[in-house]
């Protein structure tokens, strides 16, 4: 039996355990399997993929050639394409845009078999610079006006090569679901002239028993309103709408934080399949000041149903507060 | 490379493909498999649910035992209890509230391999008779704000129990979803005087492509803004914001259009799991005029990933055209 809990950002009800709170380990767990066979994400395939835009490579070897850590490259099957003018129409009582944006795919690593939760807090670090650089370069493109960083590990979560990468998309438009987020953090702003997260990051620090991990300038917490068993977001402590504007202190806290709860997950939940999305502000058009950038941390450990479909509404089988518990205590 | 639509209702941007159309069964389509083994809906099990709420049943024999065509029951694990009042309180920041509602399951037919694509027009139609009388029911209760049907079809789309079966869930708050669906017809009314269902009805009968089937009351397409490949909405002709309201002869020919989807479907491709839900307006607390009742059904092809979760865009690697053209070519 559950009750129900209503998020302050974008008034999302969700449902969570709490009377008979399920215990950690009753999912179904089946650990992500590489199957293996020719990856275009490997060194030595650098010809199977458009070549690199930017590298982090040994300076004695050539561009597209073995010899790399972090790789980027545009994606080979873009679900947006690059070139041409946006060009925005009604269609009898729809509107309609040609698919204009970029598509990039970041390989975290050469080592096919190495997860993002393997790799050393540096080689993590590298990674999150690289998600900077190309947030960077792409927002001087003026008919971008999003930028979405995002991962999905494992065939559940959407993942098609199991080759540890992550993927951003520039967009055209600004998404609903931010649009929804920002509005809601701008109505509590004028409500309460405080930024919503930040007073979240409050709540949690004071609470304690929803923290997960915490360092100097970042705080991983499972939500109040978990809308999935295990959710975690990584917050930067200081107020910043801007995930492109992260130093390089906070990239190595950002780093630390993100290896520690990817690591936790994968030992408690047996390397379950997940998505992360890096929550930012719109590049333009407009001043968003009372949002705060974060990450949002999603294992996939049941399916979406027509209810959650139809609703809004989740139903999340455990307690954040369980969760929370679950993952500090995981000997790592 | 695709082409971006807004649907006008939601305001949701979904990119589909339309230059290079992935084929109707280029999917991996696994049927779904039924496990049997000891089922609480099969005929000689009704002590493993609670009491039935409603049935149709032979007039000799008793409640509780075989001889039924359709059984309601409450929902053994409910997502939601029934008694007690509503206590909504702040937690901080937060808001929250007991799980007040109900949790009821409509158990279709008495065959566990039957599903309600098997089913005769009549026995749909006496599933229908049931959505509507239990709606009209749990209507009574002034805790109640919003009735959900939906039904899970196959363990990738969420369900459970394998004996075909449609869920109703009351609940003491409207939900996101249907109140942003609402909003999104006001506005449209607002602006037009119109309903935005009866002018995509409109559109859809005068362009023709997008057609799945059509009868006196009902018309069944693959909307212009589809989400997911496949997905098709059913709506009645006749403006009218609310399901419960649905005469008898609506309900004949809604069982006739919803065996045509199901069969079609079923047949195309080769029973997929799937979520239909029928959205309809609140109960109380206002008005709902420009609001427009319909089903919407999404077959469960392909996995939702990070960038729809991130954006609230869906990328539909499939044309709504040619889904309806597969579909209405199908011989069933």
């Amino acid at each position: 039996m559950g009750q129900l809990r209503r998020d302050p950002i974008a008034g999302r009800w969700v449902e969570v355990a709490v009377t008979n709170p399920q215990k950690c380990d009753e999912f179904d767990l089946k650990p992500q399997v590489k199957k293996g066979g020719t990856c275009p994400f490997c060194p030595g395939s650098e010809k199977m993929t458009p070549p690199e835009i930017e590298v982090i490579r040994d300076p004695k070897t050539r561009p597209d050639t073995p010899g790399w850590t972090v790789r980027v490259v545009s994606n080979k099957f873009p679900a947006l394409k690059i070139e041409g003018e946006i060009d925005r129409r009604g269609v009898g009582m729809f509107d309609m845009s040609n698919g204009i944006g970029a598509h990039e795919v970041i390989i975290e690593n050469s080592d096919h078999n190495k997860d993002l939760a393997d790799l050393t807090q540096d080689q993590i670090r590298n990674v999150i610079s690289k998600y900077k650089s190309r947030s960077i370069d792409l927002e001087n493109d003026a008919r971008f006006k999003y930028i979405l960083l995002f991962k999905n590990h494992g065939e559940p979560a959407g993942a098609s090569l199991e080759h540890s990468h992550t993927q951003l998309v520039a967009l055209p438009i600004v998404p609903k679901r931010v649009k929804e987020e920002l509005k809601g953090a701008q109505n509590y702003f004028k409500f309460r002239e405080r930024c919503v997260f930040c007073d979240m990051i409050a709540q949690e620090l004071q609470e304690k028993e929803r923290i997960v991990f915490e360092n100097g300038n970042f705080i991983a917490f499972c939500p109040f309103v978990s809308r999935f068993p295990f959710e975690v977001w990584l917050l930067p402590k200081s107020h910043n709408p801007e995930f492109r504007s992260i130093d390089d202190s906070a990239i190595s806290d950002m780093a630390e934080a993100l290896k520690e709860i990817l690591v936790r997950m994968k030992v408690k939940l047996n390397d379950p399949a997940y998505n992360f999305i890096i929550h930012t502000a719109p590049i333009r058009d407009g001043i968003y000041e009372e949002y705060h950038w974060h990450l949002e941390l999603m294992p996939k450990l049941m399916n979406v149903a027509g209810f959650e479909w139809g609703s809004g509404l989740y139903i999340n089988p455990t307690s954040p507060e369980l969760n929370a518990k679950c993952l500090r205590e995981t000997k790592i």
